[in-house]
């Protein structure tokens, strides 16, 4: 699929309050994130994975919570990164925000 | 550096109009664009890159172009993606538009 257009395409729901809708190449996954459950009173529980992750907070407001880093205030526009293996997660600070995750490589347990 | 607030950080202009800021780990490379010289009367001349790409349109509307596939209008939300080396462009419709671009591997002629 070369394009994802937006309004055309059917979410998955994650959980309750958080859809994601995704593209891919080869070695490069892209994934935008609907969060509708905020704001969270506390971080998820970190988490990992062997893939690098750069996001791009589109709308919203989060704190990014990254292992062995000071946690960052991020709103739209900002972007966070994540290296391969370590633990990390957010906390949604407004009652809606938009993330686009994009890994290398592809979440396979996505598809 | 894991976070890129994007009011903190300089942009580099790629020439006038067209601005980047930019955030990487080691395989991956994600690139905010903001155009301010749309909307332009046809498409950019198509190029290539042994990266594979996905891009976000963050805001703003343009036509994708890509190599042996029809033209796309895409607007805020959507999102394409480029196989390594394949030829493609975009033709910008609106005054302004951001596009938030991923590579794999990253760009080193960026850094």
């Amino acid at each position: 699929m070369a394009v994802l257009k937006f309004d055309e395409v059917k979410a998955t729901t994650v959980r309750e309050g958080v859809d994601r809708k995704l593209i891919h190449t080869n070695n490069l996954m892209s994934v935008v994130i609907d969060f509708t459950n905020g704001p969270w009173a506390e971080p998820e529980p970190t988490h990992s994975h062997v893939h690098e992750q750069i996001s791009y907070v589109a709308s919203g407001e989060i704190i990014f919570v990254c292992e062995g880093e000071p946690n960052q205030r991020l709103k739209a526009g900002d972007m966070f990164s994540v290296p391969s293996g370590k633990q990390h997660g957010i906390q949604l600070l407004t009652p809606t925000a938009r993330l686009v995750d994009n890994f290398n490589p592809i979440r396979a347990e996505f598809l």
